[in-house]
């Protein structure tokens, strides 16, 4: 927080980095001269004479819109919605996904969160629905949201990723597409549950169980396998996201929270959990979410979604005014931890410099960083790279690509191509005319 | 973190408070036998046979559902709603509440922030819409959403509160109502914006200017005057509010934002700030907004929205189920910086015990505590009362009234009555039935 100083206008510094990079150390210093620099579009100089009186607009003139009990977006905001792959509820699976270019900060609101159903949204009685825990344990017990809601609730700022975000990143051609439809199957939440190693111990987990299969009360029953382990580490029972209850399409009135673990592993509508010495081998853990990897070889239970980081401003969809000056920013995360670092390019890669992160940087959490730009106007390609505090890096495309594999077509099948856990880089290339493509550096 | 390690169920330690307050610590260490210690209501145990299988819920024998474009919350959830003044928006004033008693964690979802609005919510086309800053300054400037979105945005947690809220504990007698109708007019929430600062430094504001009037484009065209001191501090433009566009009830596009200073001050619909040497003496400021102290005095520019808690849970409205375990938890706040300590009483303030923070605890901003609490089933009072990191301590109410007064109508005149600036300490009984009663103690 700074002192109350008045500063004088500074000029945009020298770049540090290729292509217009700006010193992040610059965002907590002196006043820049941005609206200067901003060029055609920017802040607006006024003679005194146009600055007063203000004229009045239409909406300052009459009486306003009644206040709603539940408030809802301006008209003016109605593309700012999911995109969905089955919008009439056919019977099949159904994918939300977040229009991150649409959006900033870091908490993804509700109604906007990603959500994936396979077999439509259950309509859960809340007074009816119970949470049994039961196998290889003590004494099997059963929950109601009523009976969690009496514990001491934790609650923390996490995200959640599909395995199969960013799928359309394996598409040997970059597709034309926005950020929310690359990278929308993950978003960024408060959760506030009850720890599930409270819950284990109270129904007395037996030493020998390894494994807990997660069941949902929708009608596909989804279950998954997830390890004890990680019950004593950081997962929850979670009953509220972002201060209200669970929306339907996030799990009401309970899911599983594995905080960096694969969405899919997060089971909704949870309904029971069962100790177990070996795990289910279900259907999305043996099949859809084994990915082949080139050779033959499967990821079996590979559930850690790795560190990421995606620029949302300025992305597909948004082109640029006019060469100027520009924040560029985005989101990073890991399932590991903290984000430590992110790097950020204008020419594609040649040169780097580090972003400013938005604090406190939570673990397994969006953390918001911004990177000072003057564009000169030029052709640029602009690029995030993230470093979590364990050091892992965000792979560069062309390491990713001889790992992982890539294919000819953007949606797959995932018994014969890649589709999951792409944590490369995302490049955005910026013409002389301020025009946005996706681009593979 | 704990490490993974399964363990014995601890019974629930001795109290270390009256009235059967648990040491917050416990929520750190061992696993409570929470279930066991619950009573009626509590976590049910099962027998084996009873445990599987399963008996399948109608909503999981058939296909949930659509998926929409925007998710909003279960219909069971009908009742998790703001509650209105002016539902049919005649032509006054509407305040919509946050139901806190229904809500945990420590963000309010944008559809259930509070709002007030004095001439309805004008519906604001952004393309059209400008903020000047103009007055006292080397060249006046003007900004669009779109020219703001440009600037290296910063993003931050803070809570907002009328200056009105918990008005209705000036009442000489307890009103027997919901935590939302006390204090439904402070909320939380994560605020993206343009440090005002930032705004000035480039309009180049003169040494000599101390204010700022902020005024609103809604058909009041509401406005008060700010020190300039606070736009060095920490005041923003706000663009988006938990990673989404402002809602219209919240200003949209664009608002000034206080952190800890009373509501009204943070202009929704901002169309102009107004650099001058002295303050406007608008109506929100000399008269709404000028508290008439006991002896006849006047809070003129009183700002500062002080230490505060209130109980969540339980609270008025949420009868207990029977003796046993049950989490006592609610939020805390201070206009001035970081909470530091809540304190809780379940005997009427005669013993307290401090409460377990949810960290990371950001300034200004929501702290959700959460004290275990195993209830005898006789009666008692449950207390919060919190501290700030300045050392600032939330006034027993027998203290605050000496000090503020109080008025035998709930709802007063601002003239006559006092109904502003309440931080003292709320209490709610819980009779043998588990009855909650509104209280003073």
């Amino acid at each position: 927080m700074s002192t109350w100083k008045r500063r004088r206008r500074a000029p945009i510094p020298e770049p540090v980095a290729g292509n217009g990079l700006i010193d992040r150390r610059i965002l907590l210093g002196r006043g820049l001269a941005i609206a200067g620099a901003m060029g055609a579009g920017g802040a607006g100089a006024l003679t005194g004479a146009a600055a007063e009186p203000l004229k009045d607009d239409p909406w300052s003139l009459e009486f306003g819109l009644n206040t709603p009990a539940l408030q809802t977006p301006s008209k003016y905001e109605k593309d700012v919605v999911r995109s969905l792959t089955n919008p009439k509820a056919e019977f099949r699976n159904s994918h939300a996904r977040t229009p991150h270019h649409l959006l900033n900060g870091t908490i993804t609101p509700n109604s906007l969160h990603f959500s994936i159903n396979h077999a439509g949204i259950p309509d859960i009685d809340p007074a009816q629905h119970k949470l049994v825990i039961h196998g290889m344990v003590r004494q099997p017990l059963e929950f109601t949201l009523e009976t969690l809601s009496r514990y001491p609730l934790v609650t923390r700022m996490h995200f959640l990723e599909c395995a199969g975000n960013s799928a359309p990143m394996f598409s040997s051609e970059p597709m034309q597409v926005t950020a929310q439809a690359i990278h929308g199957l993950v978003s960024n939440a408060e959760w506030t549950g009850v720890p599930l190693s409270v819950l284990l111990d109270e129904a007395g987990i037996d030493p020998s169980a390894k494994w807990l299969i997660a069941e949902g009360a929708d009608a596909h029953f989804l279950d998954r396998s997830v390890p004890v382990k990680k019950a004593y580490e950081d997962a929850l029972v979670a009953i509220y996201q972002n201060g209200e209850h669970l929306m339907p399409g996030n799990g009401y009135p309970m899911r599983l929270l594995l905080p960096g673990y694969q969405g899919n592993m997060n089971v909704k509508f949870l309904r029971r959990i069962k100790a177990v010495d070996q795990p289910a081998m279900s259907m999305f853990e043996s099949k859809t979410y084994s990915q082949i990897l080139p050779g033959g070889k499967t990821w079996r239970f590979h559930f850690l979604m790795n560190v990421k980081s995606f620029i949302t401003h300025p992305s597909f969809g948004q082109n640029l005014k006019g060469p100027g000056f520009y924040a560029i920013s985005g989101v990073a995360y890991s399932g590991t931890g903290r984000i430590a670092r992110v790097m950020v390019s204008a020419d594609g890669g040649k040169s780097w410099a580090e972003a400013a992160l938005q604090g406190p940087v939570h673990p397994k959490a969006f953390t918001r960083f911004v990177m000072p730009w003057q564009w000169d106007g030029q052709a640029a390609v602009l690029l995030s790279r993230a470093w979590d505090e364990a050091g892992n890096v965000q792979p560069m495309r062309a390491e990713f690509v001889a790992a992982r594999g890539q294919s000819t077509k953007p949606v797959t099948n995932p018994l014969a191509f890649p589709n999951q856990h792409y944590n490369s880089i995302t490049s955005w290339s910026v013409d002389s005319k301020g025009e946005i493509k996706h681009v593979y550096v």
